[in-house]
Protein backbone atom coordinates (compact mmCIF):
# COMPACT_ATOMS: atom_id res chain seq x y z
CA UNK A 1 0.00 0.00 0.00
CA UNK A 2 0.81 3.72 -0.83
CA UNK A 3 2.53 5.33 2.29
CA UNK A 4 0.13 8.25 2.47
CA UNK A 5 1.64 11.97 4.19
CA UNK A 6 -0.21 11.58 8.29
CA UNK A 7 -0.23 14.75 9.57
CA UNK A 8 2.25 17.24 10.29
CA UNK A 9 2.12 19.34 12.78
CA UNK A 10 4.38 22.39 12.41
CA UNK A 11 7.96 20.55 12.87
CA UNK A 12 9.43 23.24 15.57
CA UNK A 13 8.29 23.00 18.83
CA UNK A 14 6.16 26.27 19.53
CA UNK A 15 8.72 28.45 21.21
CA UNK A 16 8.79 27.84 24.55
CA UNK A 17 8.35 31.47 26.77
CA UNK A 18 11.16 30.75 29.55
CA UNK A 19 13.67 28.99 27.21
CA UNK A 20 15.44 26.21 28.16
CA UNK A 21 16.16 25.38 31.83
CA UNK A 22 20.00 26.07 31.42
CA UNK A 23 22.21 27.44 28.57
CA UNK A 24 22.59 25.64 25.59
CA UNK A 25 26.58 25.15 26.26
CA UNK A 26 25.50 23.66 29.60
CA UNK A 27 23.87 20.28 27.91
CA UNK A 28 26.14 20.25 24.97
CA UNK A 29 29.01 19.96 27.38
CA UNK A 30 27.66 17.00 28.93
CA UNK A 31 26.42 15.30 26.01
CA UNK A 32 22.88 14.85 27.11
CA UNK A 33 21.88 15.00 23.20
CA UNK A 34 24.98 12.07 22.69
CA UNK A 35 22.99 9.11 21.79
CA UNK A 36 24.23 5.22 20.52
CA UNK A 37 24.91 3.92 16.95
CA UNK A 38 21.27 2.17 17.34
CA UNK A 39 17.98 3.64 16.84
CA UNK A 40 14.60 1.53 17.54
CA UNK A 41 11.40 2.21 16.48
CA UNK A 42 10.16 4.64 19.62
CA UNK A 43 12.98 6.53 19.57
CA UNK A 44 13.51 7.60 15.54
CA UNK A 45 11.17 10.76 16.18
CA UNK A 46 13.60 12.25 18.80
CA UNK A 47 16.98 12.02 16.77
CA UNK A 48 17.85 15.19 15.37
CA UNK A 49 20.63 14.06 13.01
CA UNK A 50 23.83 11.41 12.51
CA UNK A 51 27.12 12.85 13.81
CA UNK A 52 30.02 11.96 11.41
CA UNK A 53 31.37 9.29 13.30
CA UNK A 54 27.91 7.44 13.36
CA UNK A 55 26.66 8.53 16.83
CA UNK A 56 22.92 9.62 16.32
CA UNK A 57 22.36 12.86 18.22
CA UNK A 58 19.03 13.93 19.46
CA UNK A 59 16.89 16.89 20.22
CA UNK A 60 18.16 19.03 22.28
CA UNK A 61 14.71 21.34 22.57
CA UNK A 62 12.60 18.09 22.74
CA UNK A 63 15.34 16.64 25.56
CA UNK A 64 14.48 20.16 27.81
CA UNK A 65 10.80 20.10 27.37
CA UNK A 66 10.16 16.70 28.37
CA UNK A 67 12.41 17.15 31.60
CA UNK A 68 10.30 19.96 32.38
CA UNK A 69 6.89 17.87 31.60
CA UNK A 70 8.03 15.04 33.65
CA UNK A 71 9.45 17.16 36.43
CA UNK A 72 5.86 18.87 36.18
CA UNK A 73 3.66 15.41 36.94
CA UNK A 74 6.20 13.74 39.82
CA UNK A 75 5.49 16.79 40.98
CA UNK A 76 1.67 16.21 41.37
CA UNK A 77 2.49 12.89 42.98
CA UNK A 78 3.02 11.99 46.69
CA UNK A 79 6.45 11.51 47.06
CA UNK A 80 6.07 8.32 48.47
CA UNK A 81 4.03 7.17 45.58
CA UNK A 82 7.07 7.50 43.47
CA UNK A 83 9.61 4.99 42.89
CA UNK A 84 12.99 5.45 40.91
CA UNK A 85 14.47 2.71 39.43
CA UNK A 86 18.81 2.66 38.20
CA UNK A 87 21.09 -0.41 37.66
CA UNK A 88 24.39 0.82 36.71
CA UNK A 89 26.72 2.91 39.06
CA UNK A 90 26.32 6.56 37.07
CA UNK A 91 22.27 5.88 36.68
CA UNK A 92 22.22 4.52 40.37
CA UNK A 93 24.19 7.39 41.98
CA UNK A 94 22.22 9.95 40.07
CA UNK A 95 18.95 8.26 40.34
CA UNK A 96 19.38 7.88 43.99
CA UNK A 97 20.21 11.56 44.98
CA UNK A 98 17.33 12.81 42.89
CA UNK A 99 14.63 9.90 44.80
CA UNK A 100 16.19 10.99 47.72
CA UNK A 101 15.82 15.02 47.40
CA UNK A 102 12.59 14.62 46.08
CA UNK A 103 11.63 12.10 49.09
CA UNK A 104 10.66 9.08 46.37
CA UNK A 105 11.62 5.78 46.85
CA UNK A 106 14.22 4.07 45.31
CA UNK A 107 15.29 0.82 44.14
CA UNK A 108 18.80 -0.56 42.86
CA UNK A 109 19.03 -3.21 40.82
CA UNK A 110 17.03 -5.79 39.50
CA UNK A 111 13.36 -5.72 41.15
CA UNK A 112 11.60 -8.77 42.57
CA UNK A 113 8.80 -10.18 40.86
CA UNK A 114 5.63 -8.81 42.58
CA UNK A 115 7.43 -6.00 44.23
CA UNK A 116 4.45 -3.62 42.87
CA UNK A 117 2.18 -6.62 42.56
CA UNK A 118 1.95 -8.75 45.52
CA UNK A 119 1.37 -7.11 49.13
CA UNK A 120 2.19 -10.33 50.62
CA UNK A 121 5.67 -9.27 50.60
CA UNK A 122 7.84 -8.08 52.91
CA UNK A 123 9.46 -5.72 49.98
CA UNK A 124 5.90 -4.87 48.36
CA UNK A 125 5.84 -1.37 47.19
CA UNK A 126 2.32 0.66 46.24
CA UNK A 127 3.91 2.43 43.47
CA UNK A 128 1.55 5.18 41.29
CA UNK A 129 4.28 6.54 39.08
CA UNK A 130 7.49 5.13 38.11
CA UNK A 131 10.90 6.48 37.03
CA UNK A 132 12.91 4.18 34.81
CA UNK A 133 16.77 5.30 34.24
CA UNK A 134 17.40 2.52 31.08
CA UNK A 135 14.50 0.47 29.96
CA UNK A 136 17.25 -2.10 29.52
CA UNK A 137 18.45 -2.59 32.31
CA UNK A 138 15.06 -2.25 33.89
CA UNK A 139 13.16 -4.68 31.96
CA UNK A 140 11.84 -6.40 35.04
CA UNK A 141 10.76 -2.97 36.51
CA UNK A 142 8.76 -2.17 33.22
CA UNK A 143 7.23 -5.12 33.71
CA UNK A 144 6.08 -5.23 37.07
CA UNK A 145 5.04 -2.02 36.49
CA UNK A 146 3.19 -2.34 33.41
CA UNK A 147 1.28 -5.56 34.78
CA UNK A 148 -0.22 -2.64 37.73
CA UNK A 149 -1.02 -0.02 34.77
CA UNK A 150 1.70 2.45 36.38
CA UNK A 151 2.64 5.14 34.59
CA UNK A 152 5.93 5.13 33.69
CA UNK A 153 8.68 7.92 32.98
CA UNK A 154 12.06 6.65 31.21
CA UNK A 155 15.05 8.31 30.36
CA UNK A 156 15.53 6.63 27.01
CA UNK A 157 18.65 6.41 24.74
CA UNK A 158 18.50 6.28 20.99
CA UNK A 159 18.51 2.30 21.68
CA UNK A 160 16.26 1.88 24.23
CA UNK A 161 12.93 -0.03 23.39
CA UNK A 162 10.13 2.56 24.21
CA UNK A 163 7.45 -0.19 24.24
CA UNK A 164 5.71 0.38 27.58
CA UNK A 165 7.34 3.64 28.15
CA UNK A 166 4.74 6.55 28.74
CA UNK A 167 6.76 9.35 29.05
CA UNK A 168 9.79 9.31 27.02
CA UNK A 169 12.62 11.36 28.43
CA UNK A 170 15.03 11.36 25.30
CA UNK A 171 18.74 11.40 26.38
CA UNK A 172 22.14 10.08 26.74
CA UNK A 173 21.07 7.52 29.45
CA UNK A 174 24.46 6.15 29.99
CA UNK A 175 27.10 8.98 30.34
CA UNK A 176 28.31 9.56 33.65
CA UNK A 177 27.77 13.72 33.98
CA UNK A 178 24.82 13.04 31.02
CA UNK A 179 22.93 11.15 33.87
CA UNK A 180 24.14 13.32 36.82
CA UNK A 181 22.87 16.74 35.03
CA UNK A 182 19.34 15.56 33.96
CA UNK A 183 18.64 14.26 37.62
CA UNK A 184 19.96 17.21 38.87
CA UNK A 185 17.89 19.09 36.68
CA UNK A 186 15.00 17.03 37.39
CA UNK A 187 15.10 17.49 41.20
CA UNK A 188 15.53 21.19 41.00
CA UNK A 189 12.50 21.42 38.62
CA UNK A 190 10.44 18.95 41.00
CA UNK A 191 11.22 21.41 43.44
CA UNK A 192 10.18 24.38 41.89
CA UNK A 193 6.77 22.97 40.62
CA UNK A 194 6.17 21.71 44.35
CA UNK A 195 7.31 25.50 45.17
CA UNK A 196 9.61 24.04 47.76
CA UNK A 197 11.75 26.06 45.98
CA UNK A 198 10.85 29.58 44.25
CA UNK A 199 14.12 29.71 41.51
CA UNK A 200 17.05 27.94 40.21
CA UNK A 201 19.29 29.50 42.22
CA UNK A 202 17.38 28.25 45.71
CA UNK A 203 18.59 24.97 44.79
CA UNK A 204 21.23 23.93 46.80
CA UNK A 205 22.71 21.01 45.35
CA UNK A 206 25.48 20.68 42.38
CA UNK A 207 25.30 18.41 39.56
CA UNK A 208 28.55 16.64 41.27
CA UNK A 209 26.50 15.77 43.87
CA UNK A 210 24.74 13.67 41.78
CA UNK A 211 27.89 12.61 39.98
CA UNK A 212 29.67 8.89 40.58
CA UNK A 213 32.69 8.98 41.68
CA UNK A 214 33.23 4.93 40.88
CA UNK A 215 34.50 3.45 37.67
CA UNK A 216 32.19 1.17 35.80
CA UNK A 217 33.22 -2.59 35.88
CA UNK A 218 32.01 -2.78 31.97
CA UNK A 219 33.40 -1.43 29.25
CA UNK A 220 30.15 -0.14 28.09
CA UNK A 221 29.41 3.60 26.69
CA UNK A 222 29.14 4.52 30.47
CA UNK A 223 33.91 4.57 29.47
CA UNK A 224 32.98 7.72 27.86
CA UNK A 225 33.87 11.44 29.27
CA UNK A 226 29.98 12.35 28.95
CA UNK B 1 25.21 3.29 7.99
CA UNK B 2 23.89 -0.54 8.67
CA UNK B 3 20.99 0.00 10.80
CA UNK B 4 21.51 -2.31 13.53
CA UNK B 5 19.02 -4.30 16.14
CA UNK B 6 17.62 -2.04 18.77
CA UNK B 7 17.13 -3.67 22.49
CA UNK B 8 13.71 -5.48 22.19
CA UNK B 9 11.37 -6.09 25.13
CA UNK B 10 9.45 -9.55 24.92
CA UNK B 11 6.76 -8.80 21.89
CA UNK B 12 3.88 -9.33 24.21
CA UNK B 13 2.56 -7.08 27.10
CA UNK B 14 2.77 -9.24 30.45
CA UNK B 15 -0.47 -10.60 30.95
CA UNK B 16 -2.71 -8.19 33.27
CA UNK B 17 -3.57 -10.03 36.14
CA UNK B 18 -7.15 -8.42 35.90
CA UNK B 19 -7.19 -8.94 32.12
CA UNK B 20 -8.73 -6.31 29.54
CA UNK B 21 -11.62 -3.98 31.14
CA UNK B 22 -14.42 -5.75 28.90
CA UNK B 23 -14.59 -8.33 27.32
CA UNK B 24 -12.43 -8.22 23.97
CA UNK B 25 -15.46 -8.33 22.00
CA UNK B 26 -17.24 -4.97 23.19
CA UNK B 27 -14.14 -3.43 22.04
CA UNK B 28 -14.45 -5.31 18.30
CA UNK B 29 -18.10 -3.98 17.99
CA UNK B 30 -17.60 -0.49 18.54
CA UNK B 31 -14.40 -1.08 17.00
CA UNK B 32 -11.91 1.36 18.62
CA UNK B 33 -8.77 -0.71 17.09
CA UNK B 34 -9.94 0.19 13.26
CA UNK B 35 -7.85 3.35 12.70
CA UNK B 36 -7.15 4.74 9.54
CA UNK B 37 -5.35 3.87 6.01
CA UNK B 38 -2.54 6.29 6.96
CA UNK B 39 -0.03 5.83 9.60
CA UNK B 40 2.02 8.48 11.29
CA UNK B 41 5.73 7.99 12.30
CA UNK B 42 4.82 7.77 16.10
CA UNK B 43 1.91 5.48 15.48
CA UNK B 44 3.33 3.23 14.18
CA UNK B 45 4.66 0.92 16.88
CA UNK B 46 0.61 0.29 18.02
CA UNK B 47 -0.47 -1.38 14.79
CA UNK B 48 -1.24 -4.75 14.77
CA UNK B 49 -1.84 -5.47 11.25
CA UNK B 50 -3.37 -4.19 7.93
CA UNK B 51 -6.54 -5.19 7.14
CA UNK B 52 -7.56 -6.18 3.52
CA UNK B 53 -9.46 -2.73 2.67
CA UNK B 54 -5.92 -0.95 3.52
CA UNK B 55 -7.53 -0.09 7.12
CA UNK B 56 -4.26 -0.27 10.16
CA UNK B 57 -5.86 -2.25 13.25
CA UNK B 58 -4.71 -0.99 16.36
CA UNK B 59 -3.43 -3.65 19.11
CA UNK B 60 -6.20 -3.89 21.51
CA UNK B 61 -4.07 -4.93 24.52
CA UNK B 62 -2.39 -1.78 24.46
CA UNK B 63 -5.14 0.48 23.59
CA UNK B 64 -6.81 -0.96 26.81
CA UNK B 65 -3.79 -0.63 29.31
CA UNK B 66 -3.43 2.57 27.98
CA UNK B 67 -6.78 3.57 29.16
CA UNK B 68 -6.05 2.23 32.49
CA UNK B 69 -2.54 4.12 33.15
CA UNK B 70 -4.25 7.32 31.72
CA UNK B 71 -7.23 6.66 34.28
CA UNK B 72 -4.44 6.31 36.87
CA UNK B 73 -2.62 9.24 36.29
CA UNK B 74 -5.66 11.68 35.46
CA UNK B 75 -7.35 10.29 39.12
CA UNK B 76 -4.05 11.44 40.67
CA UNK B 77 -4.87 15.12 39.68
CA UNK B 78 -7.08 17.74 41.01
CA UNK B 79 -9.82 17.62 38.64
CA UNK B 80 -10.00 21.18 38.73
CA UNK B 81 -6.43 21.24 36.64
CA UNK B 82 -7.40 19.07 34.17
CA UNK B 83 -8.63 20.34 30.73
CA UNK B 84 -10.56 18.44 28.25
CA UNK B 85 -10.85 19.53 24.60
CA UNK B 86 -12.84 18.07 21.69
CA UNK B 87 -13.92 19.54 17.90
CA UNK B 88 -15.61 17.51 16.08
CA UNK B 89 -19.43 16.56 17.17
CA UNK B 90 -19.27 12.66 18.44
CA UNK B 91 -15.89 13.99 20.05
CA UNK B 92 -17.70 16.85 21.79
CA UNK B 93 -20.28 14.68 23.53
CA UNK B 94 -17.88 11.75 24.85
CA UNK B 95 -15.49 14.30 26.19
CA UNK B 96 -17.91 16.78 27.75
CA UNK B 97 -19.49 13.93 29.61
CA UNK B 98 -16.35 12.47 30.44
CA UNK B 99 -15.35 16.26 31.88
CA UNK B 100 -18.13 17.03 33.70
CA UNK B 101 -18.22 12.91 35.24
CA UNK B 102 -14.70 13.31 36.56
CA UNK B 103 -15.14 17.16 37.52
CA UNK B 104 -12.52 18.78 34.38
CA UNK B 105 -12.54 21.39 32.54
CA UNK B 106 -14.08 21.59 29.12
CA UNK B 107 -13.36 22.96 26.42
CA UNK B 108 -15.03 22.93 23.08
CA UNK B 109 -13.69 23.56 19.82
CA UNK B 110 -10.68 25.90 18.96
CA UNK B 111 -8.97 27.51 22.10
CA UNK B 112 -7.84 31.10 21.89
CA UNK B 113 -3.99 32.15 21.93
CA UNK B 114 -3.25 32.82 25.79
CA UNK B 115 -5.99 30.17 27.52
CA UNK B 116 -3.29 28.56 29.77
CA UNK B 117 -0.34 31.45 29.30
CA UNK B 118 -1.44 34.78 29.94
CA UNK B 119 -3.52 35.23 33.40
CA UNK B 120 -4.83 38.21 32.09
CA UNK B 121 -7.00 36.58 29.51
CA UNK B 122 -11.10 36.56 31.23
CA UNK B 123 -10.86 33.44 29.55
CA UNK B 124 -7.08 31.70 31.40
CA UNK B 125 -7.08 28.67 32.96
CA UNK B 126 -4.56 27.27 35.13
CA UNK B 127 -4.19 23.59 33.76
CA UNK B 128 -2.02 21.11 35.24
CA UNK B 129 -2.77 17.79 32.93
CA UNK B 130 -4.60 18.04 29.17
CA UNK B 131 -6.75 15.54 27.42
CA UNK B 132 -7.15 15.45 24.02
CA UNK B 133 -9.51 13.62 21.37
CA UNK B 134 -7.89 14.69 18.58
CA UNK B 135 -4.78 16.18 17.82
CA UNK B 136 -5.38 17.04 14.56
CA UNK B 137 -8.13 19.11 15.40
CA UNK B 138 -6.94 20.45 18.69
CA UNK B 139 -3.33 21.81 17.34
CA UNK B 140 -3.82 25.29 19.50
CA UNK B 141 -4.57 23.62 22.76
CA UNK B 142 -1.15 21.42 22.18
CA UNK B 143 0.67 24.56 21.01
CA UNK B 144 -0.38 25.90 24.05
CA UNK B 145 -0.03 23.42 26.06
CA UNK B 146 3.13 22.50 25.55
CA UNK B 147 4.52 26.34 25.81
CA UNK B 148 3.10 25.71 29.31
CA UNK B 149 5.09 22.06 29.92
CA UNK B 150 1.87 20.76 30.75
CA UNK B 151 1.60 17.03 30.03
CA UNK B 152 -0.72 15.87 27.26
CA UNK B 153 -2.64 12.66 26.65
CA UNK B 154 -3.71 12.07 23.44
CA UNK B 155 -6.56 9.92 22.00
CA UNK B 156 -4.42 9.14 18.75
CA UNK B 157 -5.67 7.40 15.68
CA UNK B 158 -3.40 6.43 13.55
CA UNK B 159 -2.58 9.22 11.18
CA UNK B 160 -2.45 11.64 14.60
CA UNK B 161 1.41 13.34 14.99
CA UNK B 162 2.18 12.64 18.71
CA UNK B 163 5.22 15.06 17.99
CA UNK B 164 4.19 16.89 21.74
CA UNK B 165 2.04 14.16 22.97
CA UNK B 166 3.38 12.55 26.40
CA UNK B 167 1.07 9.57 26.74
CA UNK B 168 -1.12 8.06 23.76
CA UNK B 169 -4.00 6.18 23.87
CA UNK B 170 -3.94 4.50 20.44
CA UNK B 171 -7.93 4.54 19.53
CA UNK B 172 -10.15 5.06 16.45
CA UNK B 173 -10.78 9.11 17.62
CA UNK B 174 -12.96 9.56 15.07
CA UNK B 175 -15.99 6.82 15.28
CA UNK B 176 -18.84 7.83 17.19
CA UNK B 177 -19.25 4.67 18.96
CA UNK B 178 -15.64 4.49 19.63
CA UNK B 179 -15.42 8.04 21.10
CA UNK B 180 -18.14 7.12 23.53
CA UNK B 181 -16.40 4.10 24.60
CA UNK B 182 -13.57 4.83 24.90
CA UNK B 183 -14.61 8.11 27.19
CA UNK B 184 -17.08 6.54 28.89
CA UNK B 185 -14.29 3.97 30.13
CA UNK B 186 -12.06 6.75 30.98
CA UNK B 187 -14.33 7.95 33.51
CA UNK B 188 -15.17 4.85 34.95
CA UNK B 189 -11.48 4.14 35.05
CA UNK B 190 -11.09 7.59 36.97
CA UNK B 191 -13.89 7.02 39.58
CA UNK B 192 -12.26 3.65 40.34
CA UNK B 193 -9.05 4.79 40.99
CA UNK B 194 -9.90 7.56 42.84
CA UNK B 195 -11.98 5.23 45.25
CA UNK B 196 -15.29 7.05 44.51
CA UNK B 197 -16.55 3.92 43.21
CA UNK B 198 -15.20 0.10 44.27
CA UNK B 199 -16.57 -1.70 41.34
CA UNK B 200 -17.40 -1.28 37.72
CA UNK B 201 -20.92 -2.16 38.26
CA UNK B 202 -21.28 0.40 40.27
CA UNK B 203 -20.72 3.51 37.93
CA UNK B 204 -24.24 4.84 37.38
CA UNK B 205 -23.45 5.44 33.29
CA UNK B 206 -24.12 4.18 29.98
CA UNK B 207 -22.18 4.12 26.71
CA UNK B 208 -25.06 5.66 25.10
CA UNK B 209 -24.46 8.86 27.48
CA UNK B 210 -21.54 9.46 25.59
CA UNK B 211 -22.66 8.99 22.45
CA UNK B 212 -23.86 12.28 20.25
CA UNK B 213 -27.44 12.01 18.55
CA UNK B 214 -26.76 13.68 15.80
CA UNK B 215 -25.25 13.78 12.50
CA UNK B 216 -21.69 15.04 11.39
CA UNK B 217 -22.13 18.12 8.97
CA UNK B 218 -18.44 16.50 6.43
CA UNK B 219 -18.49 13.22 5.43
CA UNK B 220 -15.31 12.43 6.83
CA UNK B 221 -15.13 8.61 8.80
CA UNK B 222 -17.35 10.18 11.54
CA UNK B 223 -19.94 8.80 9.45
CA UNK B 224 -18.56 5.10 9.50
CA UNK B 225 -20.77 2.59 12.22
CA UNK B 226 -18.17 2.56 13.81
Amino acid sequence: MAEQVAEEIQEQRPDNQSGLLVNQNDYLEVGVHIATKVKSAGMKRFIYKVREDGLYLLDLKTIDTKIKVAANMIAMYDPKDVVVTASRIYAIVAAEKFANIIGAKFIKGRVTPGIFTNPHRDDYMEAKLIMISDSRNEKQAIKEASMKNIPIIALSDTDNSTKFVDLIIPSNNRGRKSLAFIYYLLAREVLKARSEIKTSEEFKFKTEDFESKSEPKSNMKQEQQY
